[in-house]
């Protein structure tokens, strides 16, 4: 028997085990950083996030379901590991509370960007390998965390930065 | 003396500390992805970037000798550790070589948004902080990272992800 290369299919589930493991992270992660955030509307972000994550692990449950896959499970997310060790990094550290709410969202806005890096690759691997419900369902989660990012860069913008910087 | 709490000031120096070592980290990384890359447009877009890369840590240093800051070495970006990681682990595996480039191109997107998250946070709070000149040079890098992603979904797009599945 020749050697068995491993196939775009295999690629796409280690890609679907990364995302699983990481969006556990994150569930995990988030209300920490709901309970250390100062501004309401930051806390209320990241609970809302929170639900919205908890979606998105059982969209990807789905998904292996569907390709009769099993278990997502047992793959370790190195790089969220170490987005979630700077954000408790912050967490840790003595900042002024509207600037450790700058942080928080410099965090979570990094987090955001690995997911929809990853939700926008895993969709187009979808879709060349005619997983077309998955390729759905992968573009549903990349449009809530696109959605997240955004409703942060507004709350940055639109106060808590400024606060940070006048210490108000 | 009362307590002294850290600053945006503070928080804006510590995340150009972590975009200079992750910077760094990818000077190291880049080469050995182009060397693992199969597609010559593939190779020829790490070495492009390598090149960019390179121009965007001295842009850093350049930013932090106004600011009269010094050295930004010493700190890990635990992040882009995790990043390049899991990078390695793709490149070790046993992929079919189109698929590899497939992997590849995951992997430095996933980079890509790290960096574009970064950046764009250092750049609403140089702007916050009045700090133009540095403002302006890490918009310009900004732009750089974006184009980069944008470049490798072309790649991915145009005709990686169909190879990868055809085993082209």
């Amino acid at each position: 028997m020749a050697s068995e290369m491993k196939t775009l299919d295999d690629l796409f589930i280690d890609m679907l085990k990364d995302l699983y493991n990481a969006e556990k992270q994150m569930v995990k992660a988030l209300p920490k950083m709901a309970k250390k955030a100062t501004s309401a509307d930051l806390q209320r972000a990241f609970r809302d996030h929170l639900e919205q994550t908890e979606g998105h692990v059982e969209r990807l449950e789905r998904i292996a379901a569907e390709m009769n896959n099993g278990s997502l499970r047992g793959q370790t997310c190195e790089a969220m590991e170490g987005l979630v060790k700077e954000g408790v990094e912050i967490m840790q550290d003595d900042y002024e509370p509207k600037v450790m709410d700058a942080g928080l969202i410099a965090a979570a806005q990094k987090v955001e960007h690995y997911e929809m890096a990853g939700y926008g690759t895993a969709r187009a691997w979808a879709q060349q390998l005619g997983y077309n419900n998955a390729a759905r369902l992968l573009g549903e989660t990349l449009e809530e965390e696109a959605a997240a990012n955004e409703k942060l860069s507004r709350i940055a913008e639109g106060h808590v930065n400024m606060e940070a910087q006048t210490g108000t």
